[in-house]
């Protein structure tokens, strides 16, 4: 299964859409999270100058993008058509969670092309163009507000998705080398040495001190580099002060 | 563990955030999931009109916002202090991908309050910021354009945050009830009996037709209330045709 050019299957469809700064806000979350394929199914303003302000760096996909007077173009070449909801209905299919859908929703767009389809941002999408869609999905909110700003609904589909794609690895920050055992048993050794010769530690009487720096030292994952500057402040201490 | 009350418990710090407009978004955002707790630090407008229009059913949240001139006093009573980041930096504690790190975040915020904090729009956080942090996190993001519009990083983190607390479960469509084995042979026998009469299959060379309807309903899970449709569709094809 080719999941990670699934991304490039994924078509966002906007149904009637009222605000341009949206549409531009939706391109950028769909960039950010590798997605380029937007549909606009009878945009009220459509190109304006506000979309591509909100697109930032995703501008381009409002270039390319497919302009349709009905959903069914825009559906077309599709072999699933999600719809995305807030609302409970009587009559449609069960709404599943979006984390719920999205191995299925990947798995298809492997193969085919998938349209994810969200709705105009006052009104949602209408019972009829529901009808249009073999699966129903909504995000899980805050009951007391559940309509989101239609851009972040798309931009936590497009996060949902590039995930269950694993698309893409975090980026990691300067992970240094751990210490091994060997490491920090010297590093113990040394702090226990240096901890006697200052007097804080009576050999004699040590209770549970180095019980307690082991525990800490365990809990926080300590780096090699770390182990270094460590001994060499202890190395620094265990030296006689220089009278000031 | 109070997992349900640990959003509470989250506060979403903005570091000198730039434009009120986000800012409106970022408490539209955490209202729709579930969190009240806003600090904003040395904010370049605030109080601004922009940022109630975007916060939309938002807005108690910017009316309730704790502003301060400093990181160290919106962090003050807060147990952990987690910073988002989409750089690799060189001197820094490894970044964690949000999801890998939701379950640690709402375990803390289910006991003491716990502090998301992010960067200036275009600036990010500083590194003296991000050393005030004991975790960081990145959102997998497209390497092409990773940077995400404020509002909408801050969306993703209390989306994750509130599926990891299990805050709420996603609304149901009008689910009917499965129909049973007897429900679909009973259906089947129907479908054969009416397919001959109609003169469509003929019992001595039936073919596969029936194992291919089998094949087809058992892909689709069928309720209780569309079998007894689909029989009311094939009695009124069992009469015999009015005439014209």
């Amino acid at each position: 299964m080719d999941r990670s050019g699934a991304l490039s299957r994924l078509r966002i469809v906007l149904s009637h859409p009222s605000h341009p700064g949206n549409v531009g806000a939706v391109a950028r979350a769909m960039k950010n999270m590798g997605l380029a394929d937007l549909a606009l199914v009878a945009p009220r303003h459509f190109p304006d100058p506000d979309a591509v302000a909100m697109a930032a760096g995703g501008s381009d996909l409002l270039g390319k993008a497919r302009v349709s007077s009905t959903l069914e173009a825009a559906l077309a070449d599709c072999v699933l058509a999600v719809g995305f909801t807030a609302r409970k209905r009587e009559i449609s299919h069960p709404a599943q969670s979006l984390r719920e859908i999205a191995p299925e929703i990947v798995a298809a767009a492997a193969r085919s092309r998938v349209a994810l389809v969200f709705g105009n941002e006052t009104s949602g999408l209408s019972n009829e163009e529901l009808a249009r869609c073999q699966r129903l999905v909504s995000i899980p909110a805050n009951p007391a507000y559940a309509s989101l700003n239609l851009a972040a609904a798309v931009q936590i589909a497009c996060y949902e998705l590039a995930l269950a794609a694993d698309a893409f690895s975090a980026p990691r920050g300067g992970a240094g080398s751990a210490a091994t055992i060997e490491d920090l048993e010297g590093l113990f050794a040394h702090l226990e040495e240096s901890a006697i010769a200052s007097g804080f530690l009576d050999p004699k009487k040590p209770g549970r001190f180095m019980e307690r720096m082991r525990r800490l030292f365990a809990r926080t994952g300590v780096e090699r580099e770390e182990v270094k500057l460590l001994r060499g402040l202890l190395a620094a201490f265990d030296k006689p002060k220089r009278r000031k």
